[in-house]
């Protein structure tokens, strides 16, 4: 299979002034130039010809393009017709509409990157903020997996050690120097404890920060959100949620996403009796890492003390225009009107100052097959270091060290199955 | 304003593995550099680098590019962020963000290519189907303007001549050969009006070849509509009609579009007492090229008389499983049953074999703004051989044949002016 020529059009779909197509693989610059008007392509050099009687191009060929192979590109009128002949007289001429994420997962093969950059890939070509786009290159050049890899290579020797002290099981000698090994341990072990705490922040400003709006029936949380997100619609879009049939509203300040959670109860509670309870407030104040409390100024009886949680809060006085709000007691309060838009500027402030900032040295993970991998990791260093404690023999300890080892080895690529890097090309799109 | 150094995003819009930026105009060079970590790029040669820390990019320096200008094309991955990134940055540093169709209308001033090849690089770049894309090809490559441009040339020199004699009036001589003036005349007016009478076809071509389906009520018109689209659903799209509200219905059969005229009435027309009428027929047969004209083999009375008219026409026996349908009296009739399809491919059959296959060597019209300017050539003409058969002055003839040559040159662009030009490229993509 990876032996073939894949081609596929490399630029988003739809009519453009122009299209590139990539033509990858063992034949691509003999396939190419079947149709190029071309006598020859000097590598990297990019030479005006016609494609067949079709269209007049810019043909490039790359010794060893992006995937590691050789590719010739072709920069060809954006038409759909265009677009879909090239790939189709290409296929004829022996090569293969390239799979999801195919380029990519060659350059993979062919050790041009490591499992975990070739996954940045696919967030670098998806970010659209400038908070996703830092995540994805800051993994793309290498990140943690490099960290990752080399810790994980003394693992390896350390615990090849320990195995071979079965061989000599009856001679009680320790190839594997224990004092090392703990070291070792612990050392990987806080790497991958720092990497699992910073997955909420990296998962925040992937995927958006998770704010729940909370308060009392009335306060005015269904109106909060609308001046919110109303005050900048040009800027607001709606993002596919965690199941197919919610949809997130979100909202960009200053380069950073808030994703509101469970709207969908905010946005339709014209009910005086909000159906969103206690309890479906909870819910949404734990998955949440800002928390918008919305306290009626003019309702007395509002202490704001209907939620307690360990999570930043902002608390909000509305309907300030009725009433004045208390002298705040919290750095992270304001008074807002819903109605008349006064304060919601603080307030988006306010949200932002509240957010941690990451300092460009942090590494933050933000990749959920990597933390599960790391959790993995995780669990099987904690029993190791546990059965190295409490003496238990080598070869159980190896057997736990042996998991963490292969857990290690699926962030960066060291281990691999079809099943693996089907599921994580997959989700690439054609062309890339 | 045409000094300046352009910017835009040459690919389809939206997300894709990589995307293009053009940078076009005397500074392009050395605003590109100011952001690539390339300390100098080599004409033509692809070189890999970095766009700041934004990302790895492939950029290749035109020194006379498509537009006839230098250019550098900036090749970086697909990200919404990464294209806006691009973008304002090389904005920042002093480009602008280029109009619609800005490329092409500089390749225009800069002598790259005349007026109605530039105009057929929209045409190109929107083409869907095979038969399209030939259309803008042929007019790309130069197609009737070229010709156009050698007759103008020379009715130019002669209509000098002409206007000389104004000055020499006195002397009754005469400069401009009258035998050498209505041969030209003729030769262009041939010409023209061979371009004039393509239109229909060539517009046919571009848009979608019109079809009427008329018919009695309850002749099963509707369902014969809904058989051949349901039939093909898959390559059946919805297209922008002549008005907003209106869209029409296309069908592609072996590369050629048929467009269906006022289906809308088809559509809704449960109604057994159908709404529409003979005069709404009218209009569509007037508008199309090819009629299918449905006729219910149950019904006796039903003698396919209706409406006569000069189309070319396919007599539809429909309802061919209830009744035999009659012997054919001509080679465009066909039976079949909407209900259960049968006939149905042989009736697409007929419809492609009614058409009239374009070789490869004519010249079909297919811009409405062309067709415009030689209607108005062609009128000039008559006016201007009536004046010379009839012996009037020169000087009044010269008028005609000034305007003659006025709406020649428009076509290829030694006439413009702005408001031309505008329209022109207005209504291409940015980045094109």
């Amino acid at each position: 299979m990876n032996n073939d020529t894949i081609v596929a059009v490399g630029t988003a779909p739809g009519v453009g002034g122009i299209a590139v197509v990539r033509l990858s693989g063992k034949d691509a610059l003999s396939i190419a130039l079947s149709h190029l008007t071309a006598k020859q392509l000097t590598p990297h050099r990019a030479t005006y010809c016609h494609f067949g009687e079709l269209d007049d191009v810019v043909a490039t060929f790359f010794p060893s393009g992006y995937s590691g192979e050789p590719t010739v590109e072709i920069s060809c009128h954006g038409s759909t017709y265009i677009q879909q002949t090239v790939v189709q007289t290409l296929i004829e001429s022996g090569a293969r509409l390239a799979e999801p994420g195919e380029y990519t997962m060659r350059a993979f093969l062919n050790g041009k990157m490591n499992l975990s950059q070739a996954e940045a890939v696919a967030d670098l070509v998806e970010a659209a903020t400038p908070q996703q786009h830092k995540l994805a290159v800051s993994q793309l050049r290498g990140g943690y997996a490099e960290k990752l890899k080399e810790l994980r290579g003394k693992l390896m020797d350390l615990t090849s050690l320990l195995e071979l002290e079965l061989d000599f099981s009856q001679e009680d000698v320790e190839f594997a120097d224990r004092t090392q090994l703990r070291q070792l341990l612990s050392a990987i072990d806080s790497q991958v404890s720092k990497l699992l705490s910073s997955f909420s922040m990296g998962n925040a400003l992937k995927r958006g920060i998770p704010v729940a709006i909370v308060g009392k029936p009335n306060a005015g949380k269904s109106s909060l959100l609308n001046a919110l997100l109303n005050d900048d619609r040009a800027i607001v879009s709606p993002v596919p949620g965690t199941t197919r049939d919610t949809v997130e509203e979100t909202l960009t300040i200053g380069g950073l996403t808030f994703r509101f959670i469970d709207t969908a109860g905010l946005r339709h509670s014209d009910d005086p009796v909000e159906a969103l309870g206690i309890e479906r407030s909870r819910r949404a104040i734990d998955e949440a890492m800002l928390i918008l409390h919305v306290i009626d100024t003019t309702d007395s009886t509002d202490s704001g003390e209907l939620l307690q949680n360990g999570k930043t809060t902002i608390i909000v006085y509305n309907k300030c225009d009725l009433a004045p709000a208390p002298p705040f007691c919290d750095r992270y309060s304001v008074a807002v009107s819903a109605k008349t838009s006064e304060g919601i500027e603080q307030l988006k402030q306010l949200m932002c100052n509240s957010i941690p900032k990451a300092t460009a040295d942090d590494v933050l993970l933000c990749n959920a097959r990597h933390r599960d991998a790391l959790t993995h990791v995780a669990q099987a260093l904690e029993r190791a270091s546990a059965g190295l404690a409490d003496g238990i023999p080598a070869d159980l300890v190896a057997v736990d060290l042996r998991d963490a080892l292969y857990h290690l080895g699926a962030i960066t690529g060291e281990v691999t199955s079809n099943d693996l890097l089907s599921n994580i090309f997959g989700r690439f799109c054609v062309g890339k």
